[in-house]
């Protein structure tokens, strides 16, 4: 009918009118590819804390930049060395891959930061679906890795899949930098970055991280993230493990000690009882508090969400202070004890606790270090134990903060506005993006935080997913955005 | 020559003029086969914490059932019921054996009491052989539960089959009952031995145990047990594990929560602070203390056995003391937490802390329940958590304690004498037998717990073993103390 190819026509002008249109539109029609992408990379079971599966990781690795390879990328995959484990052996980093798409020296350059490692899961853990099988329930993608970071990142490299299918030109040079080991702590990545500032990076206008989520349904910037020291207390006696019936009473008992000492970290409150980290914390600003108080968030639906009747703090702005910008302890679990189901009377010979502080400007992981090993140290001499504790700081990863009146932040929000048409949230993130400051001390260049994750994605938990949703309009966010830094004033 | 021909014909007479010679030599000659027979059995993975192994665990049962079959046993396989699970599950508890040979009304009866469950047992915690494939080093056979309690139940089998492999009458009617579940607390046996009070304990004189070991190179007779009271405390929180950077700092974590209860347990010097407990523990007497001071125990070969450098008590009579006949707290182990190597940033939803008290007379199980609970409770709710706390206590066994001027440990006295040519020690075991307090009140039978696991057999631990010399000369040993026990008079 006449009627239909009016339409059509429109459509057609629409489509040649508004390159964002049209580039959208070829993103809603591949969406069934781009989750079969995903699904292939979450298959892999890249736990970069196992190095049983430092294989995957490898391979994880070698899928990112045959992918970017297939594009027509400059790729390079980076030599980043070995990792010494606790036994005294090494085991060789997962490389580092780059990338490069375009050289105009009249576009700005940015540079995306992302990782395809995963932290562990396992089924018992009690996944309703397997973690590694992506699983679409409801148009929520089921997978380890899913949202953390593996569908962010293949959210941009579909970003430049999408300019080159449709042939039209990026508006901007993209590079990447993807790394393996970020749920770990960037083993290898800071001398890397290091060692190439004059070389990859020094044309680098911005850098990008896409590494983090929304805060709620409203899409976020995110200018801030809390670093993490993350200990291993070990509290070894006896050589080997011994019957509980027929050695308790004769032997101090490392888990007594363990626990003994663990006791001492933090309050029934939340209040951390390590002498000099509370100090060491940066005052909340009126400028601050201002900023937490409009921010949308629910303090109902977020203790709904995570299934509990109480908090450590019933305000808002208390409660996202704490969540952002306030260290905190967490005890993450002994290994050596007996931690399987049933029952088991053994003395555990040797047991390490795992535990992390999360840090905060003005807050030092070196100076951390020492707190929690002499403080550690002091405890443990008042039991008068003749067991060994051993207190080893095996990621010290620093916080980092931008400003959010940056030119960044403001094209940031003009392509949340453009795509979902809302202002987004200026959030900080509570979890680490190690790399972040590293970028910023080395390359000296500004950096964006933007996130396209749910706020209840999972990340690190049982059932992590990434939505279709979020998926598919972070895709279109990624490629919006790219048009507003090209309207930047290049340096 | 002639001085061989004579030594044979001394050989000869000595063979026929004595008939513990003549079994002692078959022993020595079967050796090998017995051993055989060990491995046949410690390749079972018989866990009977574990659920997923129940099927190895009635395959045990069955097993030990045809062997007692095979030598013309009478034997029964005893339905004890289900085991009811955590999740409100049931599963079947493995079958209890008994058997008869002999019914001689002239004779003794005894009733040799053992089980075939085992620990659980992983190569990766640190045993230096796999746990279920029994290897030989230097005539120590290392397996798991090769000590406890597999090699000591063949050795009594091999008895009553020395007996018949060499046409001599058992000098007493022999009864076996053998169970699946003794490392989990002997579910479902206390119903089944009232239930067969009457009928398969009727005719029964004297119940036999050798679920226990030598304190050191001198064979021992065990007159005592500790109890055990094993318990799980339960914090839960989240309805599912978080990220501990992105909700660090705002919930309140089950892990605080249960560090902090388990911490007010026991004090560094081994003192139990839970109310009541240790009020209700009998007090040393000096005759006690006498037979301590007499008994051969070397701290400092301990200390270097264990592996430590300062035990709780550095005199032998505390130091036995507090191994057998006080009680003791030991946490074993967290469940729910992170308890694999590497590291991984989670805040767990749930955690399941293991522990027991070790009892001694006159505490009751019932009472030590209760006061556990209320404890916990009580420091629990000064916490003012959201979080949920649950204390069960899952095994709840008794101590046990014998006469030893009764006529069965002087029986059991001349047997050792006999076949080791020294006195036995007169010893407690730190760990508990469940059972034989139940014999003992619905029997009204005396007991007798007749060791022949060696002192360092590890049993629990890693690398758990019984040497050839025990197995092979604890069979010699049961094969004279028929005989003993055939001169005590009838009652």
């Amino acid at each position: 009918s006449v009627f239909v190819c009016v339409l059509f026509v429109i459509f057609i002008c629409r489509l040649h009118s508004d390159p964002h249109s049209t580039l959208s539109q070829y993103v809603d029609s591949h969406q069934e590819e781009y989750v079969q992408t995903l699904r292939d990379w979450v298959a892999v079971e890249s736990d970069s804390s196992d190095v049983l599966r430092r294989p995957d990781c490898h391979r994880m690795m070698d899928m990112t930049a045959e992918k970017l390879q297939a594009m027509g990328g400059k790729v390079e995959l980076v030599d980043i060395g070995v990792q010494e484990l606790p036994d005294g052996k090494t085991v060789a980093l997962p490389k580092v891959v780059t990338a490069q798409f375009g050289n105009d020296p009249s576009k700005q350059t940015v540079c995306v930061y992302g990782h395809v490692d995963v932290q562990p899961a396992k089924l018992e853990d009690g996944w309703t679906t397997e973690p590694y099988n992506l699983t679409d329930i409801n148009g929520n993608l089921y997978g380890r890795g899913a949202s953390d970071n593996k569908a962010p990142v293949l959210a941009w490299i579909h970003t430049v899949e999408v300019y080159q299918a449709l042939s039209i030109d990026l508006p901007v040079n993209v590079k990447f930098i993807i790394e393996g080991m970020e749920e770990t702590g960037s083993n290898g990545l800071d001398a890397m970055i290091v060692a190439q500032r004059d070389t990859f990076f020094s044309d680098v206008d911005y850098i990008i991280i896409s590494d983090c989520g929304w805060l709620s349904r409203r899409p976020a910037l995110t200018y801030g993230t809390r670093g993490n020291c993350y200990f291993f207390a070990e509290v070894e006696g006896p050589k080997q493990d011994l019957h509980s019936g027929v050695y308790g009473g004769t032997v101090i008992e490392p888990m007594t000690d363990l626990i003994g000492i663990l006791d001492t970290l933090i309050s029934p409150s939340g209040k951390i009882l390590i002498p000099g980290i509370r100090e060491a914390v940066a005052s909340l600003s009126d400028e601050e508090w201002k900023m937490y108080q409009d921010i949308e968030f629910d303090i109902e639906s977020f203790k709904s969400k995570i299934g509990v009747s109480q908090l450590m703090y019933s305000n808002k702005v208390d409660l996202l202070a704490h969540r952002w910008r306030y260290p905190t302890v967490t005890i993450h679990g002994i290994e050596g004890g007996f931690s399987g189901p049933g029952s088991k009377t053994v003395i555990p010979a040797k047991v390490i606790a795992k535990f992390s502080i999360r840090q905060v400007p003005n807050m030092d992981p070196a100076v951390v270090k020492k707190q929690v090993t002499d403080y550690l140290n002091s405890v443990f001499a008042k039991r008068k134990s003749p067991n060994k504790l051993k207190v080893t700081m095996i990621i010290g990863a620093k916080p980092w903060l931008a400003d959010t009146k940056h030119p960044l932040y403001e094209a940031g929000k003009a392509a949340v506005k453009r795509v979902f048409n809302v202002e987004p949230d200026l959030i900080r993130e509570g979890g680490t993006i190690p790399i972040a400051k590293t970028f910023e001390d080395v390359t000296g260049k500004s950096i964006i935080m933007m996130p396209i994750g749910g706020f209840d994605d999972g990340l690190h938990s049982q059932n992590e997913k990434m939505s279709r949703y979020n998926y598919i309009e972070g895709t279109k966010l990624f490629i919006a955005y790219l048009h507003e830094v090209a309207h930047l004033k290049k340096d």
